[in-house]
């Protein structure tokens, strides 16, 4: 048919799952329908190729060489929060219970992925957690398989440095009900169970 | 975080079946592990919205005025098959079984989504079947309720011109066990049924 269009089915196809039957519909949609829509987008993925780069600091994605976040003089740099991805930090602003600093993996360890320490980068978290301004890091990796076994890593990593790392608490998830709670986490629930 | 980001993860929303979440993951897919793919994906947008067009006669997608297929000399020009989308098309091309032209809506009649007559330019299909060479229109709208009544409004109208209109067949599909088969399925090939 068009070459322009198997062009632009073939590139929608590295959007993750996204198949070809999916990225038929959307050229297809966006040519019939949304022609603005697919201009708009052309241009935000050519500008966000060109001017997103990862904060020297927390390593989140940035359009300046320091984030916005890490700029910011309120917040305490004696604490210091470790997360998986820039979609987890956005979570744990939502809560307004923290006033830290962070810092952002962008990835877990997955040694089946072939993802080890390297990847990660973790030299540059150990020169960040022990810039001396920073007194605790805590460790809000997620509590998946891979998540648990970063967390373990860094946190052997840290403590062997002599700095003082925390976990995001594990238990009953506010609002559970017991008789719909997995097992696994009532019996860590009660392992962690705390004085009132 | 970063404007760009924010740009980017809102203009995958127009992407049909993207919500905020996938949009997001899109977002960091592309940034953390495919940049190049996020270029290959800006360029080919901006060039499909540049070059890709309607066909003259067939109303397909293409980049030349008329399309390769209704080019083709080799084509037997008395045969007009209607489908729904350049996606039907390539499936019916794909059977090796229809030498004729085609004519491609690019949609059905939908009255719940505000698509009447005007917006499918049925009239367009009209000047194309009535050109002298067509013999026969063969419907091969969806067998949906829509695509049904798409058939039976275009059939109407083309019989009303005196062309001669068929519809593809329905029945049991190849390899189709009839315990498995839903019953109007059945009915149908019953009524349908051909002496052997």
């Amino acid at each position: 048919m068009s070459k322009a269009l198997d062009f632009l089915t073939e590139a929608l196809r590295r959007l993750p799952g996204v198949g070809p039957k999916s990225a038929q519909r959307m050229a297809f949609h966006l040519l019939q329908y949304d022609r603005e829509g697919a201009a708009e987008l052309s241009r935000a993925l050519y500008q966000a190729v060109d001017t997103v780069h990862h904060c020297a600091k927390c390593n989140t994605f940035s359009d300046t060489t320091v984030c916005d976040l890490c700029m910011d003089e309120s917040r305490d740099t004696a604490l210091l929060c470790v997360v998986e991805t820039p979609a987890d930090q956005l979570m744990i602003e939502q809560t307004l219970t923290y006033k830290g600093l962070y810092f952002v993996l962008m990835g877990r360890l997955s040694p089946l992925d072939g993802i080890g320490p390297k990847d990660l980068h973790l030299d540059k978290l150990v020169t960040r957690a022990t810039d001396g301004a920073v007194q605790e890091v805590v460790l809000a990796t997620n509590f998946t398989n891979e998540g648990e076994a970063t967390a373990h890593y860094i946190s052997e990593m840290l403590k062997a440095r002599g700095m003082k790392v925390s976990r995001l608490a594990r238990g009953v998830p506010v609002g559970g009900e017991l008789e719909y709670v997995d097992a696994g986490t009532i019996a860590r629930a009660m392992l962690d169970r705390r004085s009132t």
